[in-house]
C-alpha cells in the first residue's frame, strides 16, 4: 500500500517525465531539495528527489498522474514554515512547490469572498485587499501560503472572533490522488448538498489530495479598531481576565498572552520596552461606540485582576508594530539563543481549564531547564511553549520531548486537543491514537480510500 | 455492495435478536412503522420493518452490529421532522428511534459548551439552559433533535449571525456502521489534529454511521433583544435592504423575508394582522447601547428602500409570539389549502445574486400557478418556496417538480446550492451531481469506504 518507487525514479525517467509537463521549473539541486525538505521546526530535513514548481492547477493534475502511475510519492510545498516537520519527503518523490501559482482569482466585494490560488501568502491578499473595505482574518505568525495554511488548518490571533481556516474557507480546488480535479463546494455561504468535502480537505496536510486554489470568506474592515497591552502580577491572573472576558460575552477580536520571558524576547527582537512581566495584548473591532464600551468592560476586568492600566498603540504603525511583534514571537524566542531550533508545543484546552494548564505547566518548564516563552491565543484556550533548544544536544531534545509529552496528555486529560493549529505532520503522529483512539482507524480508512497507492505526502497524519 | 436482506428480515429471527438488545422497546405495529417511514415533505412514507427506541449508545451499537451481521439496513429517527425523505426505508430495514435518548449529559457554563443525548430536542435544550445565561442559537422550523439537525447539516433563524450545525457542533459520538462507537473530537474550541471528522458526520444523513451523543458550542444570551418588523413595496426592495444591511456590517442576529403570501398565512394561522406586503422580521442582539446603534442604522436603510416604519414586538411573549409564527411558516403555508402537502425548495446563493435569484423565481412561480409562498433566511442567502399541493395530482406535481428543478438551475447557475438546510435525502439526490460533478465520487467513495455493506440509510446522498 505504500509508495515505494521500484528505482531511483531519477534515474527511471522521471524527470523526463515531469520536464514535458513543466518544461524548464524543475529542479534535482540539492540546495533547492533541501530547501524544500525542511520547514521552521527543530525536525530533521528530508528532501525530495525532485521539485516541480506548478503553474496551474491542470500541470499539478499531470504531475499526480506522473507520479501515480509511477508510484511516486507527491508533497505540496508552500512556504515551508511549518512546524511539525509537514513538508519532510520521508520516502522521497516529487515536491509540487505551489509558490508560483500566486494570482488572486476574484474579488467578489458584495459576497465578502475571494479566490485565490494555492501560493498566494496572507500578507500579499491583504494587500491586495487593501482597497476594498474587506480583510482576510486569519494570521499564523508566519507569513504563510493560503493553502499550506487551509492544509494545516492554521489559525492566528485573530480567531477567537473570526474563526479559523475552518470557518473562513468556503470552497476548495483540489487534485486528488489520482490527478483528478475536483471542486468541494459553490459560494454559498452555507449548504447541506452532501458530505462536507471541504472541511475533509481543510487540515488533511496534502495527505488526501493537493489544494490548487482557494475560496475565502472576508470580514469588513470595521469602523474602529483599538489596541491595547496590560501587564499582570503573574500568569494566572492574565488567563483569569481573559476567561472573564470571553465569559462577559466581549467580542474581542485578539487577546493573547506573552509571559515575562517571552516579553523579553520581543522587547528585544523588536525593539519595544514593554515591562518585563506576563502581558495580555488585545485588540477591540466594531463602532466607534462599541469599541469604547468593549474597552471599558475589559479594562475593569483588567483591573479586577490586578493587571496594569492599558498602554494603548493608536496610530495603524504602532498597531502594526506590536502585531508584527506579537507575530514574530517564534522568531524572537530563537533569538535569545543565537544557533537554536525551535520546537513549538500546541495544546489547546476548554477555557475553563486554562488557567490550571498553564500553571501547571509552567512548573514543568522550571523543573526541565528548558528555555521556553509561552505565548498563546488564550481566549481559544490555546497557547504555545517555544522551546528554545540546541538540535546538536540530545539530553536536551529528550528533556524538550518529556516535556510536551507531559503537557499533551494533560491537555488530553483536560478534553483538550495535542494540536490548536499547528496539525499533526510526522511530529504528532503518535499523539493523535492518544487523542481520537478508535476514530483514528476511521481517518485511516479515509486515507486508503481516497488514496489508495499511498503517495500523498506519505508518514503524516496517520501512518497506512 | 448494496444491503439485500436474504429473506423477510422478521421472519428470520432478527426481531428476537433485537429483543434481547432492547427488551420490549420494540414494534413491528404497521402504524409505528407506517409513522417511522414518514417525514413532512410530499415524499411517500416507505415503513421500516421493524421499529427500536434505542436507550443508550451502546445498544445503538448492538443494534447495529445485529444489523452489520445481517446486512439489514439501518435508519436513525429523531422526530421525523425532515423535508427529503430523509427516514424512508427505501430498502426496509431496522429504524433506530432515538426519542428515548433525550438526556442532557452536561452543561459547561464557563466553556459555554453541552452535551446531549441525540434525541433531546432543540426546545427542551433551550428549556434546560434557561438559567444558565447561555442558549443554543440553531433553530429550524421544527421542534427537531439535536441529533437529526446534527445529520442534516441543520441552520434556521439565527445563522446568519451564530453559524448552522457546522459551526456549532463540537464533537460526536457516533455508532460506526460495524457498530464500532468513535468520538469525532475533544471539546477544545479549535484543533488541527487529523481529519476533520466532526465536519464529515454532520450533514452526513445517517449514511456514514449513527449520531447518539452531540457536543454543542452555546451563546451567551445578549443583554439587550430587540426585534422589528417592516414591510416594502415589492420583493427586490426587501432584498436589497438584506444586502445592504448584510454588507453595512450590521452584526443583525437575524434577518428574514416572507412575501405577501407568506404573510396572509402566518396572519391567519398565528393570529397576527401585518400588511399583506414583502417584509422583514428583523432582530438585534448586544448591549443596550449596541442595540441602539444597530436598530438606527437598519432603520435607516430599511427606510432608503421603501420599507415601512419599523413595527416593535417589544415584549418577550411578543417575541416569542412573532419567532413562533415565523417557525410555523411551513405550517401556516399547509394551512392555506387544508389536506395539502408541503414541498419545499431550499436554493441558497451569494447574496449578491439573491434579488435576482427571488424576483426571478417569483414570476417562474406565477407562470406555474402554483400556491407557493416565499420565506427565507436572506441574510445567508438562502430562501425556500413552500409549494402546497394535492399530492394526488398529478399535473400539480409534475409542476412542482419542474418549477423546483428551474430553480435548482438558477441557484447553481449564480454558484449557489440546492440545498441551504435541509438536506438531500433522497429527493434531491439527482441534484448532487449537477452541484458537485466529480465531487460526488469523492463521496461515494467515502461512503463506500466507511459503509461497505451498504446498510447505512441507503439510498441518500449519494447512490452506490
Amino acid at each position: 500500500m505504500t509508495a515505494q518507487p521500484a528505482s531511483d525514479p531519477i534515474e527511471d525517467g522521471l524527470t523526463e517525465e515531469l520536464h514535458a509537463i513543466v518544461g524548464q521549473r524543475l529542479t534535482t539541486a540539492p540546495a533547492a531539495r533541501e530547501q524544500h525538505g525542511r520547514d521552521e521546526s527543530y525536525h530533521a530535513p528530508q528532501p525530495p528527489d525532485v521539485v516541480v514548481f506548478a503553474a496551474s492547477t491542470e500541470e499539478v493534475s499531470a504531475i499526480v498522474k506522473v507520479c501515480a502511475r509511477r508510484r511516486v510519492p507527491v508533497i505540496p510545498f508552500g512556504t515551508g514554515t511549518s512546524l511539525e516537520g509537514h513538508v519532510a519527503a520521508l520516502r522521497g518523490g516529487v515536491c509540487i512547490d505551489l509558490t508560483q501559482m500566486n494570482e488572486v482569482l476574484a474579488v467578489n466585494v458584495e459576497d465578502m469572498d475571494c479566490t485565490v490560488q494555492a501560493g498566494v501568502t496572507r500578507k500579499q491578499l491583504g494587500e491586495h485587499l487593501r482597497d476594498t473595505g474587506l480583510f482576510f482574518a486569519v494570521d499564523p505568525g508566519a507569513d504563510a501560503s493560503i493553502g499550506g495554511m487551509a492544509a494545516t488548518r492554521a489559525s492566528g490571533t485573530n480567531a477567537v472572533r473570526y474563526g479559523t481556516m475552518r470557518e473562513t474557507v468556503l470552497a476548495l480546488t483540489v487534485v486528488l490522488a489520482d490527478g483528478r480535479i475536483i471542486r468541494t463546494s459553490r459560494r454559498a455561504r452555507k449548504s447541506s448538498a452532501g458530505y462536507d468535502l471541504t472541511r475533509l480537505f481543510v487540515g488533511s496536510e496534502g495527505t488526501l489530495g493537493v489544494i490548487t486554489e482557494v475560496t475565502l470568506r472576508l470580514h469588513g474592515v470595521p469602523e474602529a479598531i483599538s489596541v491595547a497591552v496590560s501587564a499582570f502580577p503573574d500568569l494566572a491572573a492574565a488567563v483569569n481576565a481573559t476567561i472573564t472576558t470571553i465569559q462577559a460575552g466581549v467580542p474581542v477580536a485578539r487577546i493573547e498572552i506573552l509571559d515575562d520571558k517571552q516579553m523579553e524576547a520581543i522587547n528585544k527582537y523588536s525593539n519595544l520596552d514593554y515591562p518585563q512581566a506576563p502581558t495580555l495584548f488585545f485588540e477591540f473591532h466594531g463602532s466607534e461606540a462599541g469599541v469604547v464600551e468593549q474597552v471599558e468592560t475589559v479594562k475593569a476586568v483588567a483591573s479586577d485582576f490586578g493587571g496594569s492600566d492599558f498602554q494603548w498603540a493608536t496610530g495603524a504603525e504602532d498597531r502594526a508594530r506590536l502585531w508584527q511583534a506579537r507575530h514574530d514571537a517564534f522568531y524572537a524566542a530563537m533569538a535569545l539563543r543565537p544557533g537554536s531550533k525551535g520546537y513549538a508545543t500546541d495544546v489547546c484546552v476548554p477555557i475553563s481549564r486554562l488557567a490550571e494548564c498553564i500553571v501547571e505547566t509552567r512548573k514543568d518548564i522550571e523543573d526541565s531547564k528548558i528555555l521556553a516563552p509561552i505565548v498563546g491565543h488564550v481566549g481559544d484556550g490555546n497557547f504555545h511553549l517555544v522551546m528554545v533548544l540546541d538540535p546538536d544536544d540530545a539530553d536536551e531534545m529528550a528533556r524538550a520531548k518529556a516535556l510536551n509529552e507531559r503537557l499533551v496528555m494533560r491537555g488530553l486529560a483536560m478534553d483538550g486537543t495535542c494540536t490548536g493549529e499547528h496539525g499533526v505532520g510526522h511530529g504528532k503522529i503518535d499523539f493523535l491514537v492518544a487523542e481520537h483512539g478508535e476514530a483514528v482507524s476511521v481517518m485511516r480508512t479515509i486515507k486508503t480510500a481516497l488514496d489508495p497507492l499511498g503517495i500523498m505526502n506519505p508518514g503524516k497524519i496517520v501512518r497506512v
